[in-house]
């Protein structure tokens, strides 16, 4: 796996987490372009709000902390992430404005701003062309971490993408969050890629849920450093299908890591109306506490489907039709044909088990 | 406890369990009046089409069956009910426009209306003013009776309500379902005591969850002999109250219930914006699987409260106040001020535990 062309990388302790990397930086050369899907969360992260205010500019780094949510700590939490990244600006000599950063841990805990400042220049100074101690340096319940790489070799011109994910999914939104990163060198003009990466991001990381929490600091950003211009349609064509795989890879290694999960459930839904109630019934589904606890017990209950698919306001017949491959399996795909119209969608889930109650009720 | 005026009640097996009864009658000798609120889950059961269709009748009894939902069976499902109770309509020697019916059970199997009709003549004939047969006939995995008595006497009147409801709540809705039924002998008029019934089941019924599923079968009636005739505000106003009083004794009962609970958790929202506000932040904490682990593990971990408001779409300030009662105990009390308004509003809810997904994951 080699970066791609315009990118350096860096990954540190600063002292957020007692041991373990807990500060990463992605370096765009040049400046880049930026497009980002961020949490609907009525209270994000102090990062988030940031984030928001840059996301349009030209993007000169990345910044990400793990350890620490970044957000609800007191009343001058956006200023201090502000006076961080002013900093940072400072010492890679570019204006604040292009600047992003994300920020994954628990909630209500103060940024330790000073020790994050003090290490800027040790972050800088080991920027290179190696990704492992960022996608290090993003984690936090995560137990592996989530890398993927694609790349295509056209006529002239060769492009390629890497990504990062961290989870465990929403499952513990206090210490884990859905961050995706990824870092590719194609130029695409920005209406046509925003486009790319709505669906992309859609189909992927907007189609998964480990328990239906959705966390203050969920961010994906995609990041272009504009080197290997695609200019015709084919290639484009490549180029998007490329970045909906890595992103659906991404999407699908947070589910696998889903604390205490035992089984990764991939929901296919048929036959829906709209676009919408295709997409509200995998998450009907996929939210049911009741069902996915049946997943773990291998029950066939499929009466919690009904039930579910009503509770969302899905009115379905007697004659619904309900087939799943084998409920024992680690891996298991349930297809649920509304009979109503012709929209599919597919959501990725996991199991509900003992194992996540007990993570969860002693993590603080 | 002496039923109120008007009122036979019966209790039999008649097959649908293997053991323990599984079909109760309300009689009301003399045209009853009924108020009724029903689950608004797309896809209810055959008796919640049914009985919503009769519940602006005159109503002369109330047919209710254990151990089978009656709910996405067959497609003549709706069909095999109405038979059920025209056959009993005429058993009764009235008309079939004039009885209500309500199942629960496991969703999707065929209603053994057989065996149903066959018993009809001994449920009859076993109808008297004792309530335990009846109330033991509704439950599915209760672990105990859930009833309720209440009465007053004003200066030439007396007046009584009895109460009935079965959980375990939402908590396991294949097997079990939240029914109430409240028989009283007051006379209001009508207009006036579907508000106080609306009120009262908001306040009560619909102030709970305990894992956020909503059954296809949720129902709850209210039925009144109309022989004591409350005339004066008054006397209207201390029904009203009992009404209330039942209403969240029963409630309470089915949240303690819940299936393998171990804290009974009151949420007290203050501050709310709007009524409705108020309830969704209830609601959204009550529902929030990490905020229901922390409250087993007695875990004080705030963040999940802010996390699980601003999923709800509730923004609140750093300097919300929280408080609760000791974690540690059976019996929680959490006051959550969002600090935007005057609105307040108390959920009942329980902690989400091991046991819950054993039990769950090995129903079937």
């Amino acid at each position: 796996m080699k970066l791609p062309e315009g990118f350096l990388l860096s990954g540190i302790n600063c002292g957020i987490k007692k041991n373990g990397y807990d500060l990463g930086l992605i370096y765009a050369k040049d400046l880049g372009t930026a497009l980002g899907v961020f949490t609907i969360n009525a209270n994000p992260a102090y990062s988030v709000t940031l984030s928001k205010k840059n996301i349009n500019n030209p993007i000169k780094a990345v910044l990400v902390n793990s350890g620490n949510a970044n957000c609800y700590s007191h009343e001058s939490g956006l200023k201090d992430t502000e006076d961080i990244i002013t900093k940072l600006a400072e010492e890679l000599g570019v204006n604040q404005k292009n600047i992003l950063i994300s920020s994954t841990g628990i909630i209500g805990k103060v940024l330790p701003k000073e020790k994050i400042i003090k290490s800027l220049p040790e972050l800088i100074k080991n920027l290179n062309k190696k990704y492992k101690n960022f996608s290090k340096s993003i984690l936090t319940t995560d137990t592996f971490e989530k890398v993927s790489f694609k790349k295509a070799s056209l006529n002239q011109k060769s492009f390629s993408l890497i990504g990062f994910s961290k989870g465990a999914g929403m499952i513990c939104p206090n210490m884990a969050t859905l961050l995706g990163f990824i870092i590719t060198d194609v130029f695409i003009p920005k209406n046509e890629f925003k486009k790319m990466v709505t669906e992309a991001v859609e189909e992927s990381f907007n189609s998964i849920s480990i328990d239906g929490c959705m966390s203050t600091n969920d961010t994906v950003f995609v990041i272009s450093s504009n080197k290997v211009v695609l200019d015709n349609e084919n290639e484009k064509k490549i180029f998007f299908q490329k970045l909906k795989d890595i992103c659906l890879d991404l999407a699908k290694m947070i589910v696998k890591d889903g604390e205490g999960a035992t089984k990764f459930i991939e929901i296919q839904i048929n036959g829906a109306k709209t676009k919408q109630e295709a997409k509200a019934a995998g998450m009907a589904l996929a939210n049911s506490t009741l069902l996915k606890c049946a997943f773990y017990g291998a029950n066939s209950n499929w009466g919690r489907i009904i039930s579910a698919l009503g509770q969302a306001g899905i009115k379905v017949k007697e004659t619904i039709n309900i087939r799943s491959t084998n409920l024992e399996k680690k891996n298991i795909k349930m297809t649920v044909d509304l009979g109503r119209g012709e929209f599919c969608r597919k959501i990725f889930t996991t199991d509900l088990t003992p194992e996540y109650i007990d993570i969860n009720a002693e993590y603080s």
